[in-house]
């Protein structure tokens, strides 16, 4: 009981010693996938005796494996993330309408949800691209440069937006970003108007893409779908006269087929 | 504390209440998404008192999120799972070797390691197949009767294969499978000599995959990589002739770059 007592909050209802364990978990990343107890003491900022508890209940429950020094991630943990995926795409029902989409244009096809700042990839059928991007499942971006963002953004109630664009300006990250809260305000109006976002090398020079929503039967938006080219490859007019009628006319199936 | 009196082991190391914790994340699949409070306390064994601080946590955590209602997992429980990726795949690497690999062959890359009787799909670069197999990262199939399951098995200590063996015989999932110890045996004491393993139909009758394991540079095996294809597209000899040394040529391409 040492971590419940270590938490300063006095909210009887916050399970501390589960939120410090989903902590941990998170600790190992691609700079230390292997840690020593010492290790995650530390970087959990945690006695080495708590350490070693919630690494030894992690390792009993098979999701951490140790060679006797060091300590490492199993492939178990997956399937923490896997409950969340499997509650959205329901045996790859999305993924396969995605699939006809990269089949009829050739082109990778991502579906993301929002998490604050940020829009996360939940589903994505990718062709080989011309761009070094490489986006697995889990993966992050930031909405306001991403066709994805934007169609989340403008789903949001206007408290919500509000939130968001308070942090605003943002990086530029290419000489065509749209930065400001009231640039991006604008934008989003456009969005939720024409049901459809188009992100032209906002995020990355050379990528063009185009997002819509996809809506559960209580008219939501459960997430965004998209497809992204190249400037070299698809105009813009091209973008909005083929790839958004296709694109909403699979959001429709989609919506059709969500349990 | 309830949770942790509830715990019936004597094990003062084992924290249950983050157990259980984790027990809560997994109990929202594809078949139950949202559930009410009753029903995660249903599904988990837990009271409701216990259930609602669960949920709470998670809630304050950004894990879950509720209508007030019915409780969802969000996106935010994929950072648990990319922890695990991330340091396995540090920054998409073994991804882009494996893009290679579906590019020359046109044929869907895999990647995966044991998680007890089955393997698990760790990264993947898919092509528009003929089989309506949908597999995602997470995803699981038995490894008995995988080309990868194969590959990995043969990397085991021989008191380990020995504990997966004795739960033979398995399930003939085509009539082609291997189902008996003996014959499991055998063949796994072929591919730790051959250093591939090829499945011919054995887990889908049509379906016919290679795979090589991948060492890390202290000569262990890390994880499995396989190619799959159909048997009306490539002979078993055509995979052994070509696919097999451009899997151990990209095996060892990605050894050299692991940290």
């Amino acid at each position: 009981m040492a971590e419940q007592q270590k938490n300063d909050t006095v909210d009887k209802d916050f399970l501390a010693t589960f939120a410090r364990g989903l902590e941990v978990i998170k600790s190992f990343d691609a700079q230390t996938p292997a840690m020593t107890l010492t290790e995650v003491a530390k970087k959990n900022d945690l006695s080495r005796a708590s350490a070693r508890r919630f690494l030894l209940t992690l390792q009993k429950l098979g999701y951490v494996s140790s060679d006797g020094k060091q300590f490492r991630l199993t492939a178990r943990v997956l399937d923490l993330g896997y409950s969340y995926l499997s509650t959205l795409n329901f045996g790859g029902v999305i993924t396969r309408y995605m699939e006809e989409v990269t089949l009829k244009l050739g082109e990778s096809c991502s579906a993301s949800v929002l998490d604050g700042q940020n829009i996360v990839y939940i589903a994505r059928v990718p062709v080989r691209g011309l761009l070094p991007i490489n986006l697995q499942i889990g993966a992050k971006l930031p909405a306001y440069a991403t066709s994805m963002g934007r169609v989340l953004l403008a789903a949001m109630p206007q408290e919500h937006l509000d939130i968001f664009l308070a942090e605003a300006p943002f990086e530029a990250l290419t000489p065509y970003t749209l930065t400001e809260a009231s640039q991006l305000r604008e934008e989003v109006d456009k969005v939720r108007q024409q049901g459809y976002a188009i992100n032209d090398q906002q995020l990355e020079l050379g990528l063009r893409s185009v997002a819509v929503p996809v809506f559960d039967r209580h008219h939501n938006v459960r997430f965004a779908l998209n497809v992204s080219t190249h400037v070299s490859k698809v105009s813009k007019e091209k973008l909005i006269a083929e790839f958004v009628p296709l694109l909403e006319e699979t959001a429709k199936k989609i919506t059709a087929s969500l349990p």
